[in-house]
């Protein structure tokens, strides 16, 4: 553990609450707020793997817009440009969890980076509005070479930014696909599990598992 | 529509229903069948996904296992060897969509094939106990090449396989996202939208759209 030099955080469910978008969904379409947010975000993730995957790279806030558009329709609701403009704009709005500044704090003698399958436009309004801005040391995305994580290449974008080495990397995310590509690509993992599940089945076990950010600082020495 | 030489269908959930194993998942895990039958489902794809991105390749019935494995524990059900066994055996009895083999009939002058994501030791006892093993030329599966869909390389094998070209393929499937990479790819399109979903907003757009199998014959010529 004493080798750790780089902090790096993955953002969307990790340092921030993606569900907190669910009170402006529930805002537009009520009894469907819930719904509309879950299947909002499970297919960005889907659409940005896809994409990957069909070799046909589009912004992460392409990506997000499109997947907005997906989910209201499937719920039958009717979009409009405002509501899509306001529920876009959620994205850079969200709330950061209650332990993360604390946390980040401790840790401001490492180096101390998020890395996302966020693109810049989205990410740095929403780190600046947090007030998380002075902790971090890099805001790292996958749009500056355009291969999004899981993929071995997002996360040596990492070491390359950072000049580190696999092993000085500690690596955090909320999300278990995440978690499995960065120790699938070498990194050191801890895997904030925020609700509870199972880990995957993947046969890539995260080196700690938390509840919640406080862990990691028994990494911090 | 005269130039189609070929008629390539998806396995999974187009020619053969994957919920016919909620049954056998509610036999064994009262009141959690459906769930556990949807999550398994669910992680299966996702699971195929990830390998494929992480460059990290395991043949489908592996992954098909590991993600019955991870929906029972997410489920809070208890496996065993014996319970495990029998659900994967399920795999290779699912119910084939009541229109698939009157469809397949009329079709029976132009190449027929299957493509799949599954692996042989999935396929070929699915199909063979079907009974509709004479109606197909060709079991195709991305296992002999180790790349799933929805890469450009997968839907590749098939041309090379049969000796054609994209636009001589009419590719079907009931798989938004397995449409998609094959209309990215270049191939003619039909998706079998039987769970009346809206069209994934990923910029390409299926060349008809049918509620069953039914709706390919107007191909033929």
């Amino acid at each position: 553990m004493n080798s750790i030099k780089a902090f790096v955080f993955d953002v969307y469910g990790t340092l921030f609450d993606v569900h907190s978008v669910k009170e402006k969904c529930e805002e537009f379409f009520p009894e469907k707020g819930a719904q509309i947010s879950q299947d909002w975000r499970k297919k960005q993730i889907e659409y940005s793997n896809l994409r990957q995957l069909m070799g046909n790279y589009e912004t992460f806030s392409t990506v997000t817009r499109d997947a907005l558009r997906y989910a209201i329709k499937k719920n039958q609701g009717e979009r409009s440009e405002q509501i899509e403009k306001e529920l876009m704009d959620a994205y850079l709005k969200l709330t950061h969890y209650p332990e993360t500044e604390s946390v980040l704090s401790q840790l401001s003698d490492k180096t101390l980076a998020i890395f996302s399958n966020g693109s810049h436009d989205m990410l740095d309004p929403l780190v600046h509005q947090s007030g998380l801005t002075n902790l971090f040391d890099f805001v790292i995305s996958i749009d500056e070479i355009k291969q999004y994580k899981p993929t071995p290449a997002s996360y040596y974008h990492v070491l390359k930014t950072l000049n580190v080495k696999r092993e000085e990397v500690l690596f955090m995310s909320s999300n278990g696909w995440d978690i499995s590509g960065a120790k699938n690509f070498g990194l050191q993992t801890a895997w904030i599990n925020r609700n509870d599940l199972p880990v995957e089945e993947l046969n890539l076990i995260p080196d700690a598992i938390y509840t919640d950010l406080n862990g990691i600082l028994e990494w911090n020495s």
